[in-house]
């Protein structure tokens, strides 16, 4: 028996087209030029000059495009990396110009509010999988992208009823070329999931830490000398995009609000416990943030 | 002209006793081995036989004690590492077997209350130095320690009103030489700065895990896959030690549920504007959120 060398596999797609190469969309960008296995060409779009100049730079796309249009014309796969906000308006608008049977992909931190802004865009022949990436840090911007952002992490796919399953299985496919785990789920139920793992959190760090400026200026002043690992930590999360966060709070407003509100009673009964001396009860939710962090561990994502 | 060979100058402190050698206390021990001008004897006392062995196994302390009595009573400076909450009754019990002119001094996360409860017992031969020094992990016991855990951290002081000035600036210098920078401040000023910068931050990382908690089943579980890095770093942070928390949260009642409130209130603006679709107050709390995390990265302290 002797070993074929087997003839390398062709790339998935012809081309792909990046709208938005910021921190996302410049992470796929390099890791797709990297690792050639997802597209033949790749295309990068934005409106502003600056950030078509640096990212003709930076070399990590074949082409550099000003208007949406024309980067979506070829391409055999979109995706949007745009803030929440843009998402639908700029989909809307390339979708007349995209060829049929392409795919049309996104990959904003919030779904449902998304997906009934594009849908009475949407075409028949141009499947669109709408994607999050579970995977970010507090930079935006071309040059804060990087090949291996998705290594290991999720990205959660959230197919409409009517997709066809085979272009989800392609862009399954592609992020698994990406570096990432991928899991299918229901829209509502990822605005859920992402409302407590992260929308709160982001919310709760931006919150404190404007409790904290509203101090008295010579408190202010020893907040920042002396912030404890405990703030130190909020403050990496509240450092984030403001356009970002702003969008993503208000597309996923519901979930959120409902997250909050069930904090806020359990952040009362805290206090309330506090304020009683009632030791068991704090005790017990001290417990259980320990439960979770352990499980976490245990998950191998601390 | 020659270099006179400078004679090494004597440790500060004949006998330094730790009562409680855990993270903190174990972590004092090791520099003061490690570094010799702090004492020329170590003596590390516990309640538990176990932790007895450990310590001596360690290596870390000359003698290694069971009655706190014994291990204060030939000390020069007795260091009380225990939890907020058994320190003053600790205190207390050894302060009558102190030698006149030895310095007593604890690692409290709180002042007020400790300085309120061991002040009926103080004896005006004993100058009192409370300390606090801003370092930890989420570890605890003698194993979590270490000889750099207070390099270039704050170790804020609160003296009282009559304690001995010469006493605080020895116990200044002593945290000089265990790595860290001290600032000496008021008591109660303590309290409000460390309940913004470490309880209250800690709060909300529990109550945060005990909501995720609460939350069906299946979304639990998805909470542990999808741990975002948001609600990762807090859990990080909810991962400490119950009965030291605990401790803090009831023993800095006052200052945390003003910062809670001013916190909740914070909060329910903010959900005000995402239920209102208030863009600009959304931005600007994500933009203070920054420029705290900013300031923070000047001084370095992030
Ligand atoms: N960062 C994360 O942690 C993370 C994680 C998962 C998913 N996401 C999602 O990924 C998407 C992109 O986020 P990012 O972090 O990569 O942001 P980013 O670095 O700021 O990049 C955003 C890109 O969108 C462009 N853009 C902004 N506003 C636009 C508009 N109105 N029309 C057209 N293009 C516009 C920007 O162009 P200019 O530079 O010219 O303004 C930039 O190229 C967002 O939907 C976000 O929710 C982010
Ligand atoms: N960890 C931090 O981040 C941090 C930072 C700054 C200040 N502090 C303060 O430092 C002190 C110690 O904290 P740590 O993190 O070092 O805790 P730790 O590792 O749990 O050590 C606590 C020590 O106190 C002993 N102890 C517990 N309960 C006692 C009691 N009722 N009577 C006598 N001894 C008792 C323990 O002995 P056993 O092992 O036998 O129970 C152990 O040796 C606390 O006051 C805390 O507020 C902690």
């Amino acid at each position: 028996m002797t070993d074929q060398p087997t003839a390398p596999s062709p790339p998935m797609f012809g081309t792909l087209a990046v709208i938005g190469p910021g921190l996302i969309g410049s992470s796929i960008l390099r890791r797709a030029r990297r690792d050639g296995t997802i597209a033949a060409r790749l295309v990068a779009c934005d409106i502003d000059p600056a950030v078509r100049q640096r990212v003709a730079e930076l070399g990590i796309a074949d082409r550099v495009e000003a208007d949406p249009l024309r980067a979506a014309a070829d391409a055999d796969c979109v995706i949007l990396c745009v803030p929440v906000g843009a998402i639908a308006s700029v989909g809307a608008r390339i979708l007349p110009a995209m060829k049929p049977g392409a795919i049309l992909s996104e990959v904003g931190s919030t779904k449902q509010s998304i997906i009934a802004a594009i849908a009475p865009a949407l075409r028949p022949d141009i499947p669109f999988v709408p994607t999050h990436p579970m995977a970010g840090t507090e930079y935006s911007g071309p040059d804060a992208g990087f090949a291996t952002l998705f290594d290991d992490r999720w990205c959660l796919l959230t197919p409409l009823e009517d997709t066809d399953p085979a272009a989800t299985a392609r862009i399954e496919t592609m992020w698994h070329h990406l570096g990432a785990r991928t899991r299918v789920m229901d829209p509502a139920h990822h605005d859920r999931v992402c409302a407590i793992v992260s929308h709160l959190p982001h919310l709760l760090a931006f919150t404190i830490c404007g409790t904290a400026d509203d101090l008295a200026d010579e408190t202010r002043s020893e907040v920042l000398d002396f912030a404890a690992s405990g703030f130190r930590d909020f403050t990496r999360i509240a450092a984030s995009d403001p356009v970002m966060w702003r969008d993503i709070f208000l597309n996923n407003r519901e979930a959120l609000l409902e997250m909050l509100a069930r904090f806020m009673e359990d952040a009362q009964a805290m206090a309330r416990a506090i304020r009683w001396g009632d030791e068991d009860f704090i005790v017990d939710r001290i417990e259980r943030g320990r439960r979770i962090r352990r499980s976490l561990i245990e998950n191998r994502q601390a």
